[in-house]
């Protein structure tokens, strides 16, 4: 079935979802994006994705086009239309299409470009990989340094993905000046002791919203947790490794260049935090 | 006018021309270009162009979707159905469109996305700012570590652009462990002495194709040229200083972060390897 999806104001198949080969985000890959999960047809962490869109876009001298009420109102519809149970909701906003190419910013007032689809993917919540945790690989982080600001510039974290999967692992986490950044699109955490260790927030990584909640529930839980950069060695000397994201959720992860982690197996803290996010978020959908 | 621009194998009017918005070049930053310019309906530099682009693609695993002699009619086509006299060719391909977005490259054999499009700039090779020269400020290099890849993952270098604009002068450098890279789309010189010192090529720095020839024609003319990195104080101790681009050839630069170069003016050599590049050039147009 085609899907109906949001361009610049109205909805339409997919295959009729075009825009210009003059778009900023096209030609000079201007463009932010945000990933929205959905469970049981009802949005998961849309306050925490809107209040990163706005910053993303004001880092950039991007003006929000729609109000929260509005970018509400266009993930429901396309909820409905598509009658979407489990997947996810992406959303990117361009500086637009200003008639030609072109380094310097189109002049205020150009309207951005505004896309907005669905990807279904049922029993999202229940992927098996989560019971036996994923493997990874480390890589030279060779990204741009902004990146706080979620823009579409992602052929790095592509090309990662695809050394890992050439590797015969799931994903790649980036290492810089001898430490671990993040994952190739999600956060990443270690576990020793009663400690769960996540590098600290700065321009060198992505705010992820999953990270900030699960952050708060884990305090919540009195549970321990240190904000500071960690290197690959220790992660292979861990008691157990995760990451986070909007559509992953919390994933054990259990191999790190070739090395076991802990057990090998999901470790008791990665998976009771699974538990708590799904039930926490599930309480905060709309 | 209109122009009549290139698409995927058709020839159409620059409105009709759209890409989906799954194509890899509008989620992910995933596509090359190059520009060439056109002086008296002729293309300059076009084997350089076309072996970077080749190049470009190759690094990033694609297949170059056409031969030389077809993107070589296509540039001229371009040129006729444009009354094109001077000005550039912009030419990207993206990794395509499979249908949605996904991190993971598109199955081999999804035909990549090619679009070509001419811009007209009268007078381009008499570009008033080559007789005064042009003011730079330096920036720190934020942006990822394969710039010897042409991808249009261009906001870092556009708000660049923006940020010189904002403090009145036409440039910016990058500067990365206290030495200059590169201008934000152009390879960077400065002249002591008798010697031309330019960056030497690596991933660092985009292998530009004005600056081979450039290098070639001087070392043809017996000047001195060494090829190591400089710092923004040596630049702005220098005699003077330069950069080389596909549009501009040869610009001299007459100011850096506030300090003038030499004497605030165009020098001799920068005036002379600007004449001694048009001349060379234009002997090999196609």
């Amino acid at each position: 079935m085609s899907r109906i999806v949001y361009l610049n104001g109205d909805y339409m198949p997919e295959e009729e979802a075009k825009v210009s080969i003059f778009d900023r985000g096209f030609v000079m890959g201007d463009a932010v994006y945000e990933v929205t999960s959905v469970l049981g047809g009802k949005i998961l962490e849309f306050e925490g994705h809107m209040a990163r869109l706005e910053r993303s876009l004001s880092e950039l001298q991007m003006v929000c086009p729609l109000s929260r009420e509005d970018w509400l109102a266009i993930h429901h519809e396309l909820v409905t239309r598509n009658e979407l149970v489990d997947g996810m909701i992406y959303l990117q906003v361009s500086r637009g299409n200003a008639g030609d190419r072109d380094f310097h910013f189109p002049p205020a007032g150009t309207p951005p470009t505004v896309v907005l689809y669905t990807q279904s993917k049922p029993g999202l919540a229940d992927d098996p990989k989560a019971k036996v945790g994923i493997k990874v690989i480390s890589i030279p982080d060779l990204r741009w340094h902004r990146r706080d600001i979620k823009t579409v510039q992602l052929l790095y974290p592509s090309m990662a993905k695809m050394a890992a999967e050439a590797a015969g692992k799931h994903d790649a986490w980036f290492v810089e000046d001898g430490f671990v950044t993040e994952g190739s699109s999600n956060n990443v955490y270690i576990v020793k002791g009663s400690k769960i260790i996540t590098r600290q927030l700065s321009h060198d990584i992505l705010h992820g919203i999953t990270r900030a909640s699960l952050l708060k529930y884990a305090a919540e839980a009195q549970m321990e947790i240190e904000e500071r950069p960690f290197t690959i060695a220790e992660a292979q000397a861990a008691d157990e490794a995760f990451f986070t994201s909007a559509s992953a959720f919390v994933m054990p992860v259990v191999e790190v260049d070739g090395a076991a982690v802990g057990t090998g197996k999901p470790g008791p803290v990665a998976t009771r935090l699974r538990e708590i996010y799904l039930e926490e978020s599930l309480k905060r959908t709309v």
